[in-house]
């Protein structure tokens, strides 16, 4: 078993309306020193281990899990802890 | 300038609706090997650099960025690169 994390981000450009949220909320409670701020997704999947892991899950994040058109994605994969 | 990097998870054993429709998904799509997914958040804020970054870091998602309750946070503080 593998454990699988993705990292999805709105690609440099693209309008982030939840990032500016809050970043604005932020400044409103007195932090001032934040100059700004990007929000992406952060999904850990478990996968069973097979044959061409990195290019199934390159697929999967094409096809489901980021829209490449607006997001980019990167993706870091680690041999799971067995309890 | 600071760049700091905040991953918000949620909590061992709570529900992740969104993660488990990610998960079936995925498994429809063919993708049989992925046995779980769990859905989190990753914020990424420039903040200008200034005493007590990381107490105050704290205390930003402690009071905005996670819910405490549900949620669990990590962050990474690191020097911006100057262009």
């Amino acid at each position: 078993m593998r454990n699988v994390t993705v990292f999805v981000t709105l690609k440099q450009g693209v309008l982030d309306p939840q990032g500016k949220a809050i970043q604005e909320s932020l400044n409103s409670l007195g932090y001032q020193e934040v100059q700004g701020a990007r929000v992406g997704k952060y999904i850990e999947l478990q996968v069973e281990d097979g044959p061409n892991l990195e290019a199934r899950i390159k697929e999967m994040c094409d096809k489901l899990l980021a829209n490449p058109v607006i997001e980019d994605y990167s993706f870091d994969v680690e041999e799971a802890v067995r309890s």
